[in-house]
């Protein structure tokens, strides 16, 4: 049996839905494969979408089209903005979801998508001919032939799961791991390593003691995800939050010998910035409590999910712990945490587009390129989608810079860094935080998104009127008026210096700590101009004041960007054999001899390239 | 790690569901074991409940308090009573259900019963003590130690699944297969065997042409398979049939030889009233056509099931085939139909408690004691879970009748009959089928569900009032004198012999082809009577009308079964050493040693146990 595609996805996640998505989008013949069509966009780990620069990543897969948003809006039980008391550079959407909704509604969002198919089977291996990969064989024995495959696996390569000293084969908890596939794919040079992720005890609300935990409702103030108007809002749902001690602590210090993390059973690398509470012990000797968050699963369910205590130790280890808990002394668990190790591929050997450099037509996304996080996988998935729909008609690959997205940041680190452990998104890995907010992401992805063809006219429009409302408001700022006797009063209530000549609003709005809405207050004009219809919306009031308040942040960080955009520009892809160039510092030289960077700025952002050696090269370049 | 519960259920399927849920009701510490809390209650192969027999079935599950009727109500997307021409003996409710929203339903239902855990886990072992099943280890090597253990394993054990040549191990597609823990109840002394079953191939709605195939509407008039009270109705949704044809049946025939149902790849035997296409094409040489219906699986899914083309042919074969009907010519699949072979467990070694004769303790319900069908499973499910927690108190164990309930009639069939194929309900199954109803369950079964304290106050009290509705009305009509003249011409109308004199009304609606409703246009006393609040429920008319007009019937067959009944009250159970009866036939002492019957009339329905050895033991008895 024979099936041909333009492209071709293997794997229902988060990276695999957004691919699938976008490559249809773009008009190309595609078909998801996935293993069990119930899981489809499941969340193995904890049931939000968001947090800190995640949050901006899922805006920025809404604004170039993608599906994340749409669906963590449609099925939220807790919306929150984290970083609220910080500037707008770091402000990150984060949302609580009913996972068992999630699932449908992606099923039911890829379900509406004309040009994608969904088969539901397993691949066993990737079909590579004359080097090049051709297509995927599934364990059913279908052969699938594509232009391009999207690898989204996740953790499932040679899945292997661990409480304590038990081990079971698994790409999750209930489901079979993949053998032979991973083996399919580093046969043709392309080089695989271990990782390790984990997931916390799942408890019965019923037996939980809330009245000895600390309530932690979701804002009232209402926020979604996608740039795309209002949603219906499911009933929102509060989390809870409680503190690990020391007897806590002692009964976890008691199983460490049994601990597969440390008593050599479990050998790869786990996510630094999401440890199991055995790694925060040892990390943190000194600390004598950690919070933890009980996070609800769903409208309808007593499943709670304990984020923050991820764990491996032996269940009795776990539960023991637990119920040195106060709030969690009688706590009911549905099953232990447990870690995971699985395959993945090493990033460097991916081009910006995420396909491989080793063997062209295959694009690796999500959890197999050592990424953590449905978000990142998600942002992946879109690229690898978008590129995989390009490479069918032999365009030209779409890339964004580090100055773009945090999807851009994401890939180029992942390329020419690689990872030796769990790859996290942060604010602090973006060197152009003001320029990659969370209100704005629309304003740099939605129109090139949209002249790709993979964002819809829809989204489109709704751009353009937020763009001409914000645009608006702003000149009117900038043209109005103020003389220091009708707002000298509001500012020294504010604390803030009052004016001795007259100015522009837009001169006050840029002061810090005064806010738009306050200064309504006091000026009538404004005052109606944010009442009218159009500005109505939140997101017009804040993106144009973010806009005023920040603009002199903001055009120094474009400046620099556009400085090293040059750089960018300057291919040598191709142009040396480095072995040869002795030059450049040895380390540089194995470096840049593995990773072949396409361009001068992707060389100068390879750990171990100094600046000398880019100035070597710049020589050698003849500039 | 070690836990400690009264009831112990292994598997989240339609029989440990309703086990969970009845033996929790009954006031006893129950734990469910699932793989997957994800696949709770999952309708594996059609998404339908109900049907000839198996709707009857449904109906006692309710009557008795469990939740399947509840529980299709809630996400039924079509309704249907089948066989309405036929008596009310044999009328059957049907319903389609939404997959999805199925298992979600069983999910929160189960989430709500207070003395009811639920645990993520894989049985490993069944741990026997002393001859007595005692717990079950786990493969995250947790142990539970039971007062009851029912399992329910549906057909995860060893299982084994076949499209074509290929065979994959699993339980499900995209569920991993459960091994050992069939070998650790083999090895003391339970009998295990094979099964196989099947499942046809998904289609996408989106690729079949409509035009091309009838249309099959659900009823107008409402019906429900809860006896309690009206429910939230989703849309209501067609489904469509079409017929294979000499091209389609030319195309199976061609790949015979690489069918692993005849190719001798499957030894064990499939369930005969649900067979593969190819085997009907070779079980009916002569038919050129068989009767395919496409079924919706949901709301919101372009997911349609297949009825009628289960198969487990290579894929080619099943596609090729399925191509050549001019309604699905361009039908895509989501995956191919495939058989799979199971363990299951010799029934005629359960007692009619559905406890193990030879490991006390354990129970067994559904798939496991070969029956196929999610109803029989769900019955089987419900008697083992009441009984798993009467065990737990050493009480008198609760069993049903042959003229009780068709689930009596089932489990009576697989203790003493045995089964050497999936053993599926049907109405000529049961000898007394006009007292086994689907409009009275409630009147079977209710009040000793109530009493047993497994069917609520708020259920019992349901019944009560449909009671006395019932018994009012046909009081009335007992009561009412009719004249002929004011119902001759109505009569006569209907082709029913005119009055000579006049009669009570219960008379008249006691003729054949005469309805309730019909007589009501003449009547004016009965129009009011049955206009009057109490009686506008469809079911009350429905209930009165019936046993008005087969009371005749049921007296003869009532007065049948309690003649039986005697010889069920007849205990033979230990008293004979049966290899020394020479006056036994041979094959009647074999079966007599080997099942064991509690009761002469259990041992009367032994197949091979004949009339003139019942007569023996008569003798012997003394009797």
């Amino acid at each position: 049996m024979t099936y041909s595609y333009d492209v071709l996805v293997i794997g229902g996640g988060h990276a695999g839905c957004e691919a699938a998505a976008a490559a249809a989008r773009m008009g190309v013949k595609t078909c998801l494969i996935t293993m069990d069509m119930n899981k489809i966009g499941q969340m193995s780990c904890n049931p939000a979408i968001g947090g800190i620069a995640k949050g901006q990543i899922v805006r920025e897969i809404d604004a170039l089209g993608g599906e994340m948003g749409h669906i963590t809006d449609a099925t939220a039980i807790q919306f929150r903005m984290l970083n609220r008391g910080k500037g707008p550079a770091v402000w990150s959407p984060r949302a609580q979801c009913d996972r068992g909704k999630f699932i449908w509604k992606w099923r039911e969002t890829l379900d509406r998508i004309d040009k994608l198919d969904i088969w539901q089977d397993q691949a066993d291996e990737l079909i590579v001919e004359n080097g090049e990969a051709v297509g995927v064989r599934t364990i059913w024995g279908v052969e699938f032939r594509a232009k391009s495959i999207v690898i989204t696996a996740g953790t499932f390569l040679n899945g292997l799961m661990h409480v304590g000293h038990r081990m079971v084969e698994g790409g999750r908890c209930a489901e079979p791991a993949v053998h032979h596939f991973s083996e399919s794919i580093t046969r043709h040079g392309i080089t695989a390593a271990r990782m390790k992720t984990g997931t916390p005890v799942r408890i019965d609300r019923r037996s939980v003691h809330f009245e000895d935990m600390e309530v932690q409702p979701g804002e009232i103030d209402f926020h979604q995800f996608s740039y795309m108007g209002p949603h219906r809002v499911l009933e929102q749902l509060p989390c809870w939050t409680c503190y690990t001690n020391a007897e806590v602590h002692e009964t976890l210090r008691s199983g460490l010998t049994d601990s597969p993390l440390f008593n050599g059973q479990i050998q790869s690398t786990g996510p630094r910035y999401c440890p199991s509470i055995e790694t925060k012990l040892v990390t943190f000797p000194d600390k004598d409590q950690h919070p933890l968050f009980l996070e609800p699963e769903g409208e309808d369910t007593n499943e709670m999910y304990l984020n923050g205590f991820s764990s491996s130790m032996p269940m009795e280890v776990q539960l023991n712990a637990l119920h040195k808990i106060p709030a969690l002394r009688d706590a009911k668990a549905y099953r232990p945490g447990y870690a995971i190790e699985y395959d993945y591929f090493d990033p460097t050997q991916l081009r910006h587009s995420l396909e491989s450099k080793i063997v062209p037509g295959v694009f690796f996304a999500g959890q197999v390129n050592g990424t953590t996080g449905y978000e990142e996988a998600g942002g992946q998935g879109w690229v690898a989608g978008v590129n995989a729909a390009i490479r069918c008609g032999g365009g030209e690959p779409f890339v964004m810079h580090r100055d773009e997205s945090y999807i851009g940041v994401l890939i180029d680190d992942l390329t020419t860094k690689g990872v030796d452990e769990p790859y996290r998104m942060f604010t602090s890995r973006a060197e152009y935080r003001i320029l990659l907010r969370q209100d704005d992401a629309d304003a740099r992805l939605t129109e090139k998104a949209y002249q790709l063809g993979v964002a819809g006219r829809d989204r489109y429009d709704w751009w353009l009127q937020k763009k001409q409302a914000v645009d608006e408001l702003i000149h009117f700022c900038e043209q109005l008026p103020i003389k220091p006797a009708e707002i000298n009063s509001t500012l020294e209530a504010m604390g803030s210096t009052p004016l001795r000549a007259g100015c522009k609003l837009s001169d006050i709005i840029a002061r810090p700590h005064i806010e738009l809405k306050q200064l309504a207050e006091s000026i009538p004009a404004l005052r109606e101009k944010l009442d009218s219809p159009v500005n109505r919306k939140e997101e017009i009031a804040e993106a144009a004041e973010i806009k005023m308040k920040y603009q002199g942040y903001i055009e120094r960080e474009r400046m620099i960007a556009d400085k090293m955009h040059r750089l960018e520009n300057i291919k040598i892809k191709g142009r040396f054999n480095y072995s040869e160039l002795h030059e450049i510092s040895t380390e540089g030289r194995q470096k840049l001899e593995r990773i072949q960077p396409e361009t001068l700025a992707e060389a100068s952002r390879i750990p171990g390239v100094s600046p000398s050696d880019i100035n070597v090269i710049l020589v050698l370049l003849g500039r």
